[in-house]
């Protein structure tokens, strides 16, 4: 089997992998976040990696968009996906009749993107999103609803979050009363800027793309405006006179509504909220860790007039919500979030002797099903190395099966923390060490 | 938004796509494996998707397989991963250092084959695999406790399975014996027909490979050999005189002793059993259905000499077992081993009229903090289509929240399966939901 050429082992560059022990803390991160999901009545989906190019691409009308990772493999023209929304659409589009409305689809999966990696930016990473989908109409319950489960993932992660909420009819309807909705884009590329760069300069370059300075001034109040929702309605009112802002003043004003009913408290109206995505035309949201807002939004979410326009006449309106967890798990892991050193795959290392293997090995078993994570370090070493590995590796507890506690049935239990050690029998043993983790988690609280 | 020429939305080929109940199962499953790898202390690895096509087909020494999705962006030759077992090889080279060994590790993801799509056999399906890796030596327990976590996994999901057990060394060390080695793999085509065609045909087709009849006549009761150790070790007594014969004799009958000190019942030696895999090296093991052997193994594995041959000098012995979850669930679901019916992602829905929708939403959200799957049916529609889309969903209880109900805050509970129904405090509706799913999962057992 072995070759004379070794090939150097290496992993594609930008391509996330954890290690075993961090991957075991982003694993139940994910799974907080699922049980969310699951608890609010979202059903999971699980498409595929590779879609059709015609299917991911049709919202860029089929033209290759250089970070998908596209290919043929015979005469099927495929890529790998970049979001799960598309794919959302496409299952959504072919199902319409099987699925009941609405619809809410959790996925968490990995998605794909050529671009040249960067600090935080991933070619493959994870997206976690959540989904309400109508069929023709949906309710703005759902915005609230997308809102309050996003507070809830963070919540059942113990970390504190503010949820920056708006509205996009709101300053649509403004751009339009002052009819310049064909510089939209212009306009909102400035307005981004605001935190950035000083007033005068914003007034400049908002009158270059054809404000008045009245106007601009409204504008840029409008979009600086926070608070809660008394705030902000004070501060717009009589700001224009127009059907689509007014049609955005009103849902704000009833989201809030349904929120409060949600029981929501980390909620604040900023109208300067976006979201870059182009589909968003109602409602939308970013959130950011309470602690450090400056480390940019972790997610967010909003409303969508049609998820489904590139495959079906019907209109298919939703909203969604989605969590950066693979940037969440990054920035939680440079604050030491996570106690690495307390998270342990063993919880008890049996040793035993030449003679006693075969009862370690029982005694394994044993444990195990009582739900204790117990090991028994069956390579061929001695004693002394045996013990150096159970500490190097630092696991709490070591069991000590020698040719006496065979005899006996008392077994050594040895706590590595404290140096204390005891003769037990197997279900003192089990006994022990499932009330100092009740004492653990107690300690926590 | 709307185009004129819409797309129509297509999955591709021979991709695994299940519906959202469907799904609920299914990730279900795989979360009962998991929590079997967790508990015997594997811990989780997630490698990426793709690898560098050089890494991938190490193996075959770079050539391109027809078989793998292989396509190049920029200067980077890749390829989607094929299995789960040359991603660890690579990752076990590359960090070698910092990892402890035996090094158990668990994997459950995609795959992808780009062969024709066929019954049973898929192009993305998934791979639920758990592996021991030791570093120069592995001892034969590993080879035990694979065995045993592989029956663990089709416990947790309550189905009765039949581990048959060999070891190649046997066969091998046999062939050996007769100085055929240069002919192993026609002597192996020959004896995995053994129970489709008759004796005296493997005989004839035994003789034109160089067996003598009387080689041919105990090679082929060598491997019709089956039972417990005890008659697998009569039966081969004096069969041949060979030192690797003799040494997978004594791994089998040691790893016999170790799988019933972890107590295993699930096993029997069958010598028939080989696994195409090349690199399975000694013990080697398959599962069944014991119900219906007939439908074939549902996984498998064994131990192999070297999992990095190809990245490193240093010799990794290692040990894995596979459960095939994707043809598993395949199976059980023509079984109807799951009762699609009894799965609903929501336990309760709340009725609201125009008035009450935000008490409605409340209670929703306090019933869903108590662990109850309350959904509120916000869609702006009568009461009528709101009883019939629950009763459609077969959603078990309706909460009925009136004007009258709000008053007295004693809402209506409404069991969807009996009819009955009771106007109760929101503690009493908690109470109620609870009691009667524990009577439920009584009624089960």
């Amino acid at each position: 089997m072995n070759n004379s050429k070794l090939i150097t082992p290496r992993k594609l560059q930008g391509f996330w992998e954890l290690m075993p022990r961090q991957q075991m803390v982003f694993s139940e991160l994910l799974d907080k976040i699922e049980n969310v999901f699951k608890q609010n009545c979202f059903v999971p989906l699980d498409t595929p990696v590779l879609e059709y190019s015609e299917t991911l691409l049709a919202k860029s009308g089929g033209e290759t968009d250089k970070e998908v990772y596209r290919f043929s493999k015979g005469s099927t023209d495929m890529c790998m996906r970049y979001d799960l929304t598309v794919p959302l659409a496409r299952f959504v589009a072919m199902h319409k009749e099987e699925l009941s409305f609405p619809f809410k689809r959790y996925q968490i999966g990995k998605v794909y993107r050529g671009e040249r990696p960067q600090k935080g930016r991933f070619r493959e990473f994870y997206q976690c999103d959540a989904d309400i989908i109508g069929n023709e109409t949906l309710s703005l319950v759902a915005d609230a609803e997308c809102v309050a489960l996003f507070e809830k993932c963070f919540k059942a992660l113990n970390l504190d979050v503010e949820i920056e909420v708006s509205n996009r009819k709101i300053i649509a309807g403004f751009i339009q009363s002052i009819n310049k909705e064909d510089r939209t884009t212009d306009i909102l590329i400035v307005l981004d800027k605001l935190a950035k760069i000083p007033f005068e300069e914003a007034m400049a370059q908002l009158k270059e793309i054809g404000l008045s300075d009245f106007e601009s001034e409204k504008i840029i109040r409008l979009t600086k405006t926070t608070g809660n929702i008394e705030d902000v309605t004070q501060n717009l009112a009589n700001i224009c006179v127009n059907p689509l802002f007014n049609e955005g003043m009103k849902e704000l004003v009833e989201t809030d509504k349904h929120l409060k009913a949600f029981g929501v408290s980390s909620v604040i109206y900023n109208l300067s909220v976006i979201r870059g995505h182009n589909y968003y035309t109602g409602t939308v949201f970013e959130g950011f860790l309470k602690k450090d807002k400056n480390l940019g939004a972790i997610g967010g979410g909003g409303r969508f007039e049609n998820l489904c326009s590139y495959f079906s006449d019907k209109k298919m309106p939703g909203v969604g919500m989605s969590v950066g967890v693979t940037r969440l798990f990054d920035i939680l892991t440079k604050e030491n979030y996570f106690n690495l050193d307390e998270i342990n795959e063993i919880e008890c290392a049996i040793i035993t002797f030449d003679d006693t293997l075969e009862e370690g090995l029982s005694l394994t078993s044993k444990l195990r099903e009582d739900g204790i994570k117990a090991d028994c370090l069956y390579e061929n070493k001695s004693f002394k190395s045996k013990m150096k590995e159970a500490n190097k590796r630092q696991i709490k507890y070591v069991l000590i099966v020698g040719e006496d506690e065979v005899k006996t049935k008392e077994y050594t239990l040895k706590n590595m923390q404290n140096s204390g050690q005891e003769k037990l029998t197997l279900e003192k043993v089990i006994e022990k060490i499932k009330t100092d983790r009740m004492c653990m988690s107690d300690a926590e609280k």
